[in-house]
């Protein structure tokens, strides 16, 4: 939806001012649109235009290397005949004036009867219509122009920039709108400014193949599709429509057309490309983003340029514009990656051999680690309701993730390897898959741990275990930086290591201190009910969480829990 | 809305193997993320990340003059430890590596465990944070990183790009975050891959003031705000929080989120440009675009770095990445225009002296295009009516901005023009304000109509201003390209201008033979009705549109009507 205007009715005016106040360095305002600086030699001047809502098309694409004008309209519609005529006259550098579009009604007409006054006064003017929509129409000359101005009016700029005369710029330029085709989708519709409905829409969960970028009717609205289906979709019906004899080349665009984003496109282009590939054509400098919008439309198209000889190195070219920027010179071709970098990026840590004492431990961290994923995935979604209060629900689904990722990792490792260097690589698997912040703590709190414990040591007796406990807790605190009583997980975790320090110090095994203590820590994480978070969470939230317990401590209270049962059947 | 994906799960790394695949020339991918390529002499890395769905932020930055490398996590989750580690092990090229990110509790845990184990491995490691947030907390360094990291991205690729050693690059880039302000607003918000519902909304008809990236809690929400208003609220807020003791130089940013348009944010430039002014700041070079997005929420922040002697390079420097390209070589600076073509552009056409007969002529012209007008305004809305069964109902509307333009325009002329002139300055008034297809027709027509009447005739038979309407017909039928029965207002026309020549020859005078013409095509103009059109009409508004008449076909029967009753008591 279009947010931001004063008065609707001067949407298109206000934005092209404001454009002309950013880039005043670069274009000059006239009535009509927008103009170029000349260059010491003069060039033919391709002047392209339409309807306002498409940018970067028409003026964002004036600069070095592309347009030299561009006329502006009204949104969605065609510029006057007049605006056509003064942006034409202005750009004039005493070559000629081609006028680019793509082909609607009110266009072909405005810039004729431009030309027609221009050419009245012996600017030598002509006209290229851009008709690269397969979906619009069987008969080429009938299709609209979309996505693929872009290509036609590049391939005349380039022209232009190189100095060729006006018979040399029209002749390529209706050879590159000849070699272009691009099929469209509509995911949405898009809003007009100032008004609360959109100008149409598409069914809800369908895509509207073929959709013009004024909304004009399509080929047929389909379900919608994942993006592997998709992309075949497009490159398989852009194909179908290839010109007679096209050669292996194609210049390629996969345009945005308002509100599907880049990253959207990225995860097409995933596909888009290979299936280009596999038709057996070879992708030339392929372009992703938006090059011909459509106000806020959801949607995309695909634009193949059939590359010859001649128009080869016209998409190539350097261009320089507000929206457009390529250059060859700062390029250097990328470096192979040298023997050494890639044994650096592929390096696997090696496990190193541990003793009989280390190995022990190593198979009660087998088992703590499935006992603890046992206990997690039984009260998973309970972890994620007591979460949903003050959080996002999440915590029982991350606490899975990353359980799960450290019992898989550690399954990995052989037999040989120390239970120290075992906690560590479980720590490493549970942050990288788990994300939040609760995974990163988990994540680093397990790899202290094992780092404290080692796998050197001849026996782990009760003080050392619970040193590492206390490591682990003090890199959770001096991570998180939260303190107690912030309703975090360190309200059962820090009750729950101050009872297995007193116990083990007052001379206890480990197993029943650790059960003991695992008690207390259960029942400090009931307690967080009663406590206000302090930290990480607006106010509406830390309103809501009093009298729900923290998911956080909950969950620290089921895994000392089912630590402790391990322990009482395997010490370490 | 997200559309675009196979597993939401994967979203990120699909895209990111898109993005790979689009750049294979520029970065590389390694465990994580992406990296540049090194060049001849060794630099400081930049590394900067966090969570995916912020595009360009945090692989399109990545390039010449910008950052070495990106972490790249999931949407909107920090990065793991390890990636981090990861990219920064391989973009470190020997001179020490800086990680740079936004102030999230994620993002500081884990590329802080990353530093300490590049440092173990002898790896210069330091950390500069972004705080650029002015609406997420009163004291600067709990703020959260926006738009801002760019501008501190940006530094400290320029300082790296200089050859400048880590000190320098860190201090430079603590520089730049402390002379960095951003407040951003949000029109609505953001969906995930794969989910139903929106992760957080904004009230209907408000905005929410300070609303965070990722939807984090802002200032409070605002009704919603015309352009002129918002800037000054974005201008205003930033300017308030501009560091102590700030020059007068600022860099600036006005950032799309996601959904909001480039020509929604030209249009608000337009604004918040003069208001910097104002304040008696100079805008250096600013960006107005999409650089730190987030999914397709819809909203903007104003960025602003204050830019003394030492920053104010590196903001100017060059650089070229898949996103963000800056060169200063191809901007030769604008040329002026010389006198001659700013007297071409505002050539006023000077109105040539008519004779008797033509200044006559000109009185019924003003007479019945007045009578035009008075008819059309009543009728508007009925038009409307009539078109909106098979067009977009801006009939009515077109028609009346096109009269009244051109009314508009006969009485700013003298009295000692001729009434060709005046209908040819009336078509093309006509035309340029009225837009649409039947405003080019109609103020073509006119102007050929006028052409052929001139003003230096001693009188004007009967039959010249016959010819004169064929004329008319005749320019419309060859721009508009329709024939007969296309239901178009030709089924109007054509006959009016038959019977017109039929009487006019016949011997009879020209008022009493234009009203007879008048009945007939008001006569056709009802039988539309019974006509499919057969251009410019999808097949299903083909089908809805039998049985009722054309808009053009009706509108053009009300104006020879009015124009009939005007000549039969002023004839010319």
């Amino acid at each position: 939806m279009t947010r931001i205007f004063d008065d609707p009715a001067e949407f298109a005016d206000d934005q092209l001012a404001g454009f002309l106040d950013l880039y005043a360095d670069r274009v000059r305002g006239v009535h009509g649109g927008v103009v170029t600086h000349r260059g010491d030699e003069p060039q033919v001047a391709v002047v392209v235009g339409g309807g306002s809502g498409h940018y970067p098309a028409f003026c964002g694409t004036v600069g070095p290397g592309l347009a030299h004008g561009a006329v502006v309209g009204n949104i969605f519609t065609s510029p006057s005949a007049a605006q056509a005529y003064s942006v034409g006259k202005a750009a004039d550098q005493g070559r000629g004036v081609i006028f680019s579009f793509g082909n609607y009604a009110g266009d072909v007409m405005n810039f004729g009867i431009a030309a027609e006054r221009l050419r009245a006064e012996g600017i030598d003017t002509r006209i290229v219509i851009v008709t690269d929509d397969v979906a619009s129409a069987e008969e080429e000359q009938k299709r609209r122009g979309i996505a693929g101005d872009f290509t036609v009016f590049k391939a005349m700029g380039a022209a232009a920039a190189r100095g060729l005369g006006i018979d040399e710029v029209e002749r390529l330029g209706r050879a590159a709108n000849a070699a272009t085709r691009t099929l469209g989708v509509a995911f949405s519709g898009c809003t007009m400014p100032g008004e609360d409905e959109p100008l149409f829409t598409v069914p809800e969960g369908h895509l509207g193949l073929g959709l013009g970028i004024h909304g004009e009717p399509g080929i047929r609205d389909v379900e919608m599709l994942p993006a592997r289906d998709l992309a075949a979709l497009l490159v398989d019906e852009v194909c179908k429509n290839a010109p007679a004899g096209a050669p292996k080349r194609v210049g390629t665009i996969l345009n945005g057309l308002g509100t599907t984003k880049y990253e959207e496109l990225f995860l097409l282009w995933r596909h888009v490309a290979p299936r280009l590939r596999e038709a057996g054509l070879e992708i030339v400098e392929p372009e992703v983003g938006e090059l011909v919008t459509s106000l806020d439309m959801g949607g995309c198209s695909l634009t193949l340029m059939w590359l010859d000889d001649e128009l080869d190195p016209l998409w190539r070219a350097d261009a320089y514009t507000p929206a457009y920027r390529k250059a060859a010179a700062p390029l250097a071709p990328l470096r192979e990656p040298t023997p050494d970098e890639l044994a650096e990026a592929e390096a696997v840590v090696t496990a190193p051999e541990a003793g009989e004492a280390g190995r022990r431990l190593a198979g009660t961290v087998r088992t703590a680690l499935a006992a603890v994923e046992s206990t997690i995935r039984e009260h998973e979604h309970e972890l994620g309701r007591i979460d949903a209060v003050a959080g996002d629900g999440d915590h029982g689904r991350g606490m899975l993730k990353g359980v799960t990722a450290a019992t898989a990792r550690v399954r990995e490792s052989g037999d040989r390897v120390g239970g120290g260097w075992l906690l560590q690589q479980a720590g490493q698997a549970w942050a990288e898959r788990a994300g939040g912040t609760s995974g990163v703590l988990w994540g680093a709190a397990l790899e202290a741990f094992g780092r404290h414990l080692g796998d050197t040591a001849d026996a782990y007796p009760a003080g050392t275990v619970a040193a590492g406990v206390r490591e682990f807790a003090s890199t959770i605190q001096q991570l998180g930086g939260a303190q107690p009583g912030d309703k975090t997980l360190l309200d059962a975790l820090l009750p729950f290591v101050d009872d297995l320090e007193r116990r083990v110090g007052a001379g206890e095994e480990l197993a029943p201190a650790w059960a003991g203590a695992a008690e207390v820590a259960t029942e400090q994480a009931g307690r967080t009910a009663d406590l206000r978070p302090k930290i990480g969470r607006a106010r509406p939230l830390a309103e809501r969480s009093v009298g729900t317990p923290d998911a956080g401590a909950t969950s620290m209270g089921l895994v000392v829990t089912a630590v402790g049962a391990v322990l009482e059947s395997e010490p370490c």
